[in-house]
């Protein structure tokens, strides 16, 4: 397989734990094909503001929709967003509490969203948002009206510019002097994921 | 049971789908209390930037906490910040694509977080966010030790500007002109709930 890099900008740059910093693309796709759910995240009036949506992706941009009234949506389109896709594999806990975290896949995507006007576009971008959560849906249920589409916003994110975070398995407490507080005192838990239908 | 209602601020008034809307602090307590990452969304150079990462909360506040290297956390003390928490329940499936969605509950935290730097204050915060994520664990693991917080910054969030977001329930659209479509095309489908140790 051919490597793909990741973006490497100032946003994408990780500076610490560089051992939980994804360098491909691929591991980029896998965590965004994995979910259908991200956090939106917008600048209004000088505030950061965090939203909850559904996302889709055709492998080179995101696609993200709401209603044309949304605070979030209508603060997007041109103006630099954070969007991020988290998943939380299991709870990690150590010997010491500092050692405890989290394992999780998390990818987070900097960019401009563009607001899609091209209705072929735009019926392709929400046939793939809904495919993403929903598999099968869209050749099943009654697609959107006109008056639905009007009511509409799609917008579109490239991938270029993104970063990717990942951490598994136990804890690293094993070799320290946290090793003398007896036997294995964690317990890696696999948590729940949640998966289409 | 007093009603204690949320607060009524630009940021947090509901402006569109008001029935989603929790009008009651209970509603925002009972979303906190069932989890424990989140969403904090800063504002790094103008642009925002969403990270996830695990919170505890007192019932007052929320603590938040990082490395003191960490670029979300230098961004956020004394500067708006919105924490997002998140649970999605379930996939809506309607006989329209329009009417599909997401059954979730949410709740955003606005507000200027402040580093707590009382270390009485500091060891119990990390208290709480340990027991939010792991309940026991406080007492079975070793605590921090000096270097260790001193390597950690934690910080308090007050919980005084909140809005609350659910839905829950099938979709509705077995009224409309779609009922026509034949029997209940709809599956609403619970999926997996993350649930502490």
């Amino acid at each position: 397989m051919i490597s793909r890099p990741l973006s490497d900008t100032d946003r994408t740059r990780h500076r610490r734990l560089r051992e939980q910093g994804g360098r491909e693309r691929a591991e980029l796709d896998a965590i965004l094909d994995a979910g259908f759910c991200c956090h939106l995240g917008v600048v209004v009036d000088g505030c950061p503001m965090v939203v909850p949506t559904v996302y889709g992706t055709d492998g080179r941009q995101l696609y993200l929709h709401g209603s044309v009234a949304s605070r979030s949506l209508v603060a997007a389109p041109d103006a630099p967003v954070c969007v991020t896709v988290t998943h939380i594999d299991g709870l990690v806990l150590a010997r010491s509490v500092f050692e405890h975290g989290v394992n999780y896949r998390s990818a987070m995507i900097y960019g401009a969203p563009r607001v899609v006007t091209d209705p072929a576009e735009k019926l392709e971008g929400l046939r793939i948002l809904t495919e993403q959560a929903a598999p099968g849906q869209w050749d099943y249920a009654r697609r959107p009206s006109r008056k639905e589409l009007a009511a509409t916003t799609l917008l579109a994110l490239s991938l270029g510019e993104a970063s990717v975070k990942t951490s598994s398995g136990p804890p690293e407490d094993g070799d320290g002097p946290d090793a003398g507080l007896g036997a294995v005192a964690y317990t890696h838990l696999t948590l729940p994921t949640i998966t289409n239908v």
